[in-house]
């Protein structure tokens, strides 16, 4: 299915694009203590994943027995932990548990989603931030990401592959990644998840190129309709973005502990995609913008013809028809005269000649 | 009642909700005293009640007279003192004795809404803020919140039970609300006032997404009176939620001292809080805003589509009924050829033929 | 006179309000010398009265001898002088002299409007800013206040009796403000100007309230010029009070001398009112912006329903015509045949059927 | 001739008002040597004054040789020199010569325009300023100002007087300006330029007012071509004085050597005049705006108004003629009934009388 | 051909002006290496030159062998390397090698297009920033310029001649250029490949002149279509050079290693050049901006125009023909009265009168 229909099909889109005005208002009753870890019924342990390598070696399993996985701490320089969900209150208490994270960092892993943000905590940073999917509507999933001096937790919120190429660097043995500590790993997962943007960007640049055309050509109101659900997403691609932006460029301008400074250029390679991710979403918001104004002029405008059309045929022939109501009245003197159609012909063609004049000296007909 | 339905009675809403432009304008006369309590005629004393707790214990009543009060000062690490309601002058100029509160601070307390803030006195801080119900209209109540060595007293505009789920927590036993000092306790009660806005947001969502179906399917003119009631009560949401960011961001970069260090981390959180609901609240006005370009548009081109058959009927059947006048005509040379009803048929055919096709190359009819 | 009504007579209240865009404009020629006192022709010397007081004695007179002024000085704690009127160059250079105030505060002072402003000189500070008044139209006085260490003197642009309550707080002998120093005087004076923007703002919040209700009922031109001078006014509102954020911000920041660190609290207060002054102003200004919005959509809308009522009548009982006139035309086959009556009645029955169901589909009628 | 009329007559303004648009590209060839002076065919040199003073004496004259003013160098305290014209390169670069100026800065002065700035360079400043003047479209003529430790020299774009009035005060004696150095003499200058402004806007405010009437009372194409000419002035406007504000900010928080601190004062006078200058240029701009608003509803609400008039006719008159048009009809039963004339007239009063109660239910007729 | 046609055909000039919204969109499969130089298939090597000069020799040669360019280093004061291509992966890297660059900077100079910066490695600088043309569509080329203490390496993203003139320069021994070190060579290419926005912001000056009038003389379609593509394009523009003012800006305040002193001076005439280019953007912007409302406001008054006339002869025309359908019909009354003519030409003739004296009152005829 090529990528442009999705902007086409008007009602099922609409339901798929909802989620964004709603996305963020999962949350716990005013009140409750901070730091809780809710409980959602029906919740069922996510997959996790246990990754450890050094620049020789390198270990993978699925974790069930979280105390192995306590036992791995320490034994390799990087120890790399994936949970592929996050509702299950008991799993992230005990993945929590074996690497000391505070209450309020796994309180914002389970209530998604949270606002993108680089908190620093003792001896460990969290990261939350959110990758862009189109599949085939817009769709936002909350990373959590901890970094320690040994080890790399990550939380998605829903199952799938997102990290895959980075795991399968890993597995390839890249010099780079498998010599560097955690901090580098942490920085390959954010840069993972921030290109992801890109292709998601690729997909409104084609609806609005389309949009374009239509408009130009053709304008209908489900223009209109797929032009704001456009402006909906860029709007919710915005928000996903734009704190990363200011997590990531305080940590580039002071690293806090678990970043050493060398990993410092790689970041600022990552802040600059961010950054060039928010030119192009404002970009494509002002090319929206800028497009609502040519709908309506164009629409303006067709009605502006039609209109002329209109008054073109009514001005001339509704003198016409009453030139000749006058003389189709039943009324003495209309009747029997031999020269009285030549003359209300010539009647009628002055009249019309008149008129056609008027509105060509308007500039409404004849001079496009 | 089904929660959408609130903008869909446009007058009876518009009078409830008339409230968020007049909201901020019960001011004294100017020139008046600063500092001074006004007696409002009628203010009648509102419910004040105190609760005290250490680790193991725990005390609550309603506070009659106010020396039993000041007596109990110093004996308990937290007291909390609840008055709900404002407006009586001597009651807010006692609790003030009690505790040593300025009379600005007072004044503040008493004169509604004041701007959202955090000011540091000598030995306490106080913090105003408002917090949002939709019950059914937008309804921002002011809260008051005076933070001590070892009190916290709180003022509510009106009487209510905001804070009752603090009180649960309090009374559960919950280890850290009941171990911490008075700090943790003015945290809890701004993160419960500051998560009240949330289920407010999502009323607004539902309205916006209501608003947008029908705005696409059957567009009226009280679509338009909805948004912008829906406008209005956002943009009365932002004013109320704005100044609170500046006021925690400065109490998390630089806490004075009734907070402490341990606390900054908890408000942190709540910042986030804060910052996600502008972000939500602003993104909301863009789709706001994006809706009423869609509402001029759909109307704009259901105008189009109107003139559009207009033009068409008029433009086809003005000039045939114009060749029947000709044939009506009580002239000489009209009577009585035989052929003269097949000739007319005919003319009257090509006529609305070469209109039609006119009509067809310009993409009015027949494409769609 | 009900306030509303100063926005419903156009032509009047446009004379009187035509004030904010040009107010700003009266300037001397440029080249001018700085500090120049421009001679103004047939201005009138202004009334010019002296209020010295101490914590016990009270003394107030009209000053005819600026000689009698100069030997006040350091006699009292605090000296008030107050002229109102800044036309008159010789009035304002002798009490210049007697204060030693700069040639440049007293030029703006006559030189009306200035920019809000708080400027330190040597040993006093010289505070412009603007009062708002709504008498019936839209009304800015700049009031100039030079504050000492045993000096305020108050430059008022037109007689009037706005700091009235202020004296009359110090005659009763408030204990606050008789024992404090000029600064405080000061404060008082400049809360008591902010404070009068309030029951101006209310009227523009009771203007468009009623625009509002009128916009959704019966919208019509006058609507839009009175939307665009409640803008215009919001305009002149906001350049009034919008610098005086910034000049009170860097006061309650950095008192400078004559400021005493105790008045710093009531400065602050003072601040937040004009914060909370910005932020009606603001709101206001996108209140009207959305009700531009709903007046031009309810337009549209109305425009469409004319329109939509036009064409089903049009397109109705136009082609219904044209049968008519096939019938009314004199050719051979027309004639006596009998059942020709019943047969056009049911031609043109069906025909106004099949419009009226395509109507119906078309969702113009019946649906609503 | 009265200046409003400027903006009545579209084509001819148009043609004089399409500077600002084109004005800031006169660029030489991109790659082109930095600090290079372009030669100019047919450039004539400038008429070069001289005017040397100190608190006593002064002296005055044309200079046609650059080596007596190299001499005069040092022998006065300060020496201006100006020069009206920067198109003849060998004029500009002897006088850098003398005084030592930057290659930079001299093709700045050549290069026109340049963005308003204040240089500093080792002993002098440079400062590139805009002067507005209406005569009668909008003319921004740039003035380069160098001062140094002994001399002013200043380059204006085209000959003229803007500087007179400061010539004038000097030749006139005022204490403090032959008494000041150098840096009072540049603030003079930048003052008297920056002082230009304000009739230039007067001239907007008076159109926009104008402007105002017109549209309430009878909107016209050229009103919309002539608020879009405003605009585009204003908006060049703002182009010249907002990186003066930058400029002049920058000097006033920490003045560079040749300018002394006494100077300072002086300055901030002049920075608050700048800032006068934006913030009315801003509120133009917004009542401009909200005049294109006034306009779009004005010419909505009549065309709507149109509507409504035709409509009514058209709804009630094309079915009475249906009427008639029956009763046209050649057809059998038709004829010879004695009633039929009563019957036929009573059935259009009817018809008429229901289609006037119901445009009068709708509220189009009788009701305004 | 006249450069301004460029933006008269639509769909020709839409195909070639589809590239500023996808331009940023070339990125690689989210999750690859960092520093990874993509191996494009069928890329061929790009052309290398290599340009060596002391104030007093000057060699130039095309570069086929890298070990002969990194024999070279040190041997001259500045060596400048440029390759016209950066898709052959190999020749990056092995450029990247002779002299010391990093992986993150090369894989920039592949990826086009980057956001401009300036980023600090050790002991080189790495600017990227995009060039502009006209020709005949917007077109944006990067260009990587590497500055080390005695090279410079430019990288285009394609061949051509854009640098020619500095080259020139060098050539002849311009003596400043061929007297510095490499960072003015730096500078110069920089402050050329910068210049040449004037000529592209001419070419939209132009075409918005073009607009202006055409939109106020004889509104069409195709000129919102252009302005749109006018509007997208200046979007590109700001894109491609607001980055650029930070980079400058941050050079010019703090001077990294390969920077001396002495060419801050002339980094922040370029600065001075970037901030007029991003002035006119922005200006054009506004421009275009107001150009959306003048068409709209265009079309809606030729509308109105149109629908005046239209109702002024259908509400004249209508009700005459239906007293010429009362006189015609076939009822007995109706007949052989002689005075019948005279009487209802009286009638029309007073119908019609009333008509247009209700016209002229309401200002629709005879008053324009």
């Amino acid at each position: 299915m090529d990528r442009r229909d999705l902007f086409r099909r008007p009602l099922a889109a609409a339901a798929q694009l909802a989620a964004p005005v709603h996305a963020a208002l999962q949350h716990e009753a005013p009140g409750t203590e901070p730091g809780h870890l809710p409980l959602r019924p029906g919740a069922t342990p996510p997959r996790v994943t246990a990754l450890a390598y050094s620049a020789h070696e390198l270990t993978e399993h699925t974790v069930d027995d979280f105390e192995t996985l306590r036992s791995m701490r320490g034994k390799w320089p990087v120890l790399w932990v994936n949970a592929d969900g996050v509702t299950h209150a008991e799993t992230v208490r005990r993945l929590g548990d074996v690497f000391g994270l505070h209450r309020l960092a796994l309180e914002d892993v389970m209530q998604v989603p949270q606002r993108a943000k680089a908190d620093a905590y003792d001896g460990y940073l969290f990261v939350v931030l959110r990758m862009a999917r189109h599949t085939p509507a817009l769709d936002l999933e909350q990373i959590g990401v901890f970094v320690g001096p040994d080890f790399v937790v990550t939380f998605q919120e829903r199952p799938g592959d997102p990290l895959d190429p980075v795991r399968a660097r890993i597995r390839a043995g890249h010099a780079r990644i498998r010599a560097s500590g955690p901090d580098y790993l942490a920085y390959a997962v954010i840069d993972a998840i921030v290109d992801h943007y890109f292709p998601v960007l690729e997909v409104y640049a084609d609806a609005l190129d389309a949009l374009e055309d239509e408009i130009a050509e053709r304008p209908n109101p489900s223009c209109m309709s797929r032009l704001h659900r456009i402006k909906r997403d860029l709007m919710a691609l915005r928000r996903a973005i734009w704190p990363l932006r200011e997590a990531l460029s305080r940590l580039v301008r002071e690293p806090v502990p678990p970043l050493r400074d060398e990993t410092g250029v790689y970041l600022r390679d990552c802040e600059d995609h961010v950054f060039q991710i928010l030119d192009l979403v404002e970009t494509y918001r002002e090319v929206a913008s800028s497009l609502t104004d040519l709908y309506l002029s164009t629409v303006s405008t067709r009605t502006n013809d039609i209109m002329k059309v209109l008054t073109i045929f009514a001005s001339i022939f509704i003198p016409l028809g009453f030139i000749t109501g006058i003389y189709g009245m039943d009324v003495e003197h209309a009747r029997g005269w031999w020269w009285s159609l030549p003359f209300v012909m010539a009647e009628m063609g002055i009249a019309a000649l008149l008129l056609l004049a008027y509105f060509w000296r308007k500039g409404w007909i004849g001079q496009r």
